[in-house]
């Protein structure tokens, strides 16, 4: 079959992946399930796996077939699969997990002592065909398409995850930001929107992603290149800041606005990674603040997320693009000039 | 009366505050309450204000009394207080609250639009007598000791809120980690052992204070010069990471520890203040914890830290020292040679 | 001033009240606020009052002036009130609070150790003039008119707090049951909607309660004199059961639904009171459900409930009488023939 | 191989079950693990299956074998068995889950859609041999008895679980009452020590009992029977009331105590089911606490329950009795004869 592979880390995108012809996968153990690709969404960490970013983080034996956000149909299965069967339409969880260790018995899948995570620490999605397993794929109703829904296997759900942990601390009447209007912030964003009755800032640098937060549910939004931020948020909360910063960009400067834009008890939820948090111990203190880290999501989040996507409250802005398009798809996303999010269709 | 004032800010802790002759306070506004100070706890944060490090955080007018933590009895009331009367002995919650903003309705009183914080914006109790109001005073039972409990008002009330906030979430046979075992450290370790079922591990650099911990109810304990603390709690916790680390240093280096050492989901709460919070912003995300900044905690909080002592839960390692002392005693602690908590006793 | 007042209780509606001239209150206190009366709710708990149900639970001394959902313009204020001066328009939370004890000090106003509750255990709101005090007043933006918000201060209030409670712990695809969808049940509705992406299903036995229901976001709605509720939800649910009941009627009948259609670990709140509570314990035990009684809400509740107003999340169906025609609205609440709520003008 | 086992409903206890010889079980599926029984703990709920009490709850083909606190030596497993192998000991979680449905995948083992329970559904442990699955099984550190720990199975994480939802939400200083120091509550009475800072007011009708609350942590014991429940909690909480009432008995007489004990937003769980819960709705509102039916816990809560018997926090009172006399035991326990818990030894 034919996937797109990473065979060294590089930081030219134009080059980075190659299409190979290789094996196709088989359920080669009692809880395998192979999925033919109908749908593989691009994602930031893509364009970071290339340049080795995670190579600390995961076990990585490159060539490696990148891509974790999947949908298809299942066409094989292990003896003891029981979720789905041939024939299934399915979106696959990001990760394989164990059942087994504790924090899987707690619900946590992202912290399984035995995870595998396709497309970061084995052959992912970027093909005809994807070897995951049972605890890994949520069966779709019949009337959504696995084309348009891919992305939710990990933007959506690593968005949604993070949203969830805000909204269950937000009041009617407080305010939060949304850092970031891009694949990831705007199905937050309408997340957010649902599942609160916060008051919503979308701070973006570009104009269609700030016209995007608009449409989708925005109360207010702000320019970081023409606007003081601190100064606007300041004056939309009567000086009380934000209870929640949803940062989907993560970098040097959005991290830095936290000590003057976050409320006393409030939390600035890093998702995206661009960059570094750095601050005074101090600033934490006296601002009374967290910086919380938030890692993709659980599987019964995704089960949630897709119930929000059959009630017609989330709206994913997608395009699709070939296999064979897939560098090109990499180097446009580092240049910025992507909207909402790209599906690869093998 | 004499109170010990700060005229500039300083690096000389030998020489920073003067012993002035200065104008009693009074009763002057209707929920005002003034106290006669018994005991003072002097606090790493007087060093802190004294060095300028809380210019930028607070309004400071020079020269300023400085002590935060305070106890003794009423000598003087507003004709609207009625929590206390003259002759009560009570413990002063660090703040003086307005009781109608929001946060204060919330029962988040270090969150008040209207706050004062006597030693850090305003004349604290580093002196005879101290002016607080009505909604900072817990009236103390007969047989509470005002010197012993005075650091509670401070040390005691800021260990036992980031505590409170970890115990929340820790299950029996779950790790917890206290970094730090002086004036704070020593009491969250208490108050850990008291309101959880966790394991308890405690960092120190000094033999002492890893003794203490041992005495205070801690189940292993670390020396970060001698010990590669990272391999050792991997080693205690079958590889999962401490769910909660209470960090009362704050350093470059205790921060530092936060992605070895905290288990996925769990959090490095920042109490300390002593540097930086440094970090690629995916190692957030990779591990999912927060670095989480506590400031002080709530009335109540002091309330509920009261009933520990009263239960026995807590035993203070207390030195009394005379307020002409006061800059031996600053000295001292900069070059980390207190045990426990000193109290000033005017 | 005019007031309509009980003079003893009674099962007779059409004469329960009489409207008798009194001396219009004054600030008398420090914290004392008069308001000018320009709405005030009717509310089935007016005729439990009549009918001599809240004796037991409140002290009362009759003859008393009824009305505990108050809006109207602050005509004088105590020396110490710093909330609202002469002029503002407010609505008054429903019950008068002392700010000191510990509940109130943790933002639990409903538990206040010195609690006051005009038109239950003082002098309410039917009549020309309120007193009240401080902390029970809320000042209103310009656009809002009394009249219309009036019954949020308890009707609304009431309803929003037991939809926070359930909404926190709902995920989007879990399933909500509202039961009566009157006075309380037509807000709580909506506030569910706002600020939660549960499914909601309404039951109701009038025609017009359901409709209403359904204008309001219901995604179902069951009539239980026609439907088998239980096997309805069953289906509804897929077995599962809803995680959260809100039952704004408190009958025997609609708490006995609880163990056939609340799923496991789900809880069915109860906010009416018309009847009782019947079961073995075994069936909360099998079950792993709770009754969960709510009260009223905070002062900090109603805050969040006129943010939702403001953003036009609350829709409030009213219709407004004279002060002389009180005994037939009791009356006809008693026959169940008023839609959304009636507010008195006086 | 031998089994105590029930032929029909009955209420003589003295000739309840009958021990019968039938096949030993196999392990026929691919998570099956056959265990050999070496301790299997009597519980007050086998008095109520053998009353016929279940049979509207769960699906119960008579006659079969009861049992459901069951701790032994593994023998054989099925081929997907990873959780344990021949020879390890083990302590058995009370139901066998399916894993996939999203109960099992929230953690939630009590919810599983496919839940089934050994001694209530299916044949239990008082026989030489028992059926489990892989997902029930808890490996046993080395120096743990497993006759000892037996009654943890049922008897401890339902104390625990009902522990762990009260400790949540109990502060330093508050009230809990646990109501019967019985085979849970002397387990429940010890886990609120271990994990709260709660003053704990143990209630029992028998001397025994209370002494051994006094022997096990209690701050104060009450006889219903010669003491005013409601006024000694009066007075024992400055008219508060108890945050958390823990009810093992579940009886007509001690589920009306809670609007007289349970305080303002407070919880009464229901975890002992003798009798029934009758309150009028307005009980419940003007209390503004709730009625929680508690089932069992979770499996990662008997992993917890596990390591709180490590640390020495929860002594268990246990008497052995062999198979044979199982009749005796059930017949004792009918008479409240016996103290702690009765472990059969087959």
């Amino acid at each position: 079959m034919q996937a797109a592979r990473l065979h060294e880390y590089t930081d030219e995108m134009d080059d980075a992946l190659s299409i190979d012809t290789i094996d196709q996968p088989e359920a080669d153990t009692s809880d395998a399930v192979v999925v033919e690709i109908e749908g593989a969404g691009w994602c930031q960490t893509d364009n970071h796996v290339i340049e080795g970013m995670w190579e600390q983080y995961m076990p990585q034996d490159l060539p490696m077939t990148l891509g974790h956000e999947n949908a298809g149909t299942v066409v094989e299965v292990g003896e003891g699969v029981s979720t789905v069967s041939e024939g299934d339409s399915v979106i696959c969880h990001t990760v394989m997990t164990c059942g087994t260790c504790r924090p899987c018995r707690l619900g946590n899948d992202m912290h399984c002592e035995n995870i595998e995570f396709p497309g970061l620490s084995t052959d992912g999605g970027f093909a005809e065909y994807l070897r995951t397993n049972d605890r890994a794929v949520i069966p779709l109703p019949d009337d959504v398409d696995t084309v348009d829904i891919a992305p939710h296997a990990d933007a959506g759900i690593t968005a949604y995850h993070a949203v969830k942990l805000a909204s269950q601390k937000l009041n009617p009447g407080e305010h939060a930001i949304v850092i970031g209007i891009g694949g990831l912030g705007h199905i937050g964003l309408q997340c957010l929107d649902a599942m609160s009755a916060a008051t919503i800032t979308a701070v973006d640098v570009k104009d269609s992603a700030r016209s995007l937060a608009d449409d989708l549910g925005a109360h207010h939004t702000l320019d970081p290149t023409a606007e003081d931020v601190a100064a606007e948020v300041d004056a939309l909360t009567d000086s009380t800041g934000a209870h929640a910063v949803l940062d989907f960009v993560g970098s040097d400067e959005t991290t830095d606005l936290a000590p003057d834009i976050v409320a006393g008890g409030g939390d600035h939820y890093v998702v995206g990674y661009g960059g570094h948090v750095h601050q005074p111990s101090q600033a934490l203190v006296n601002g009374d603040f967290s910086y919380t880290g938030t890692l993709v999501g659980n599987y019964t989040e995704l089960q949630e997320l897709v119930a929000l996507v059959e009630r017609g409250d989330v709206d994913l802005r997608t395009s699709r693009r070939e296999l064979g398009e897939i560098n090109d798809v990499a180097t446009e996303l580092e240049h910025n000039e992507i909207e909402g999010r790209v599906v690869i269709t093998p």
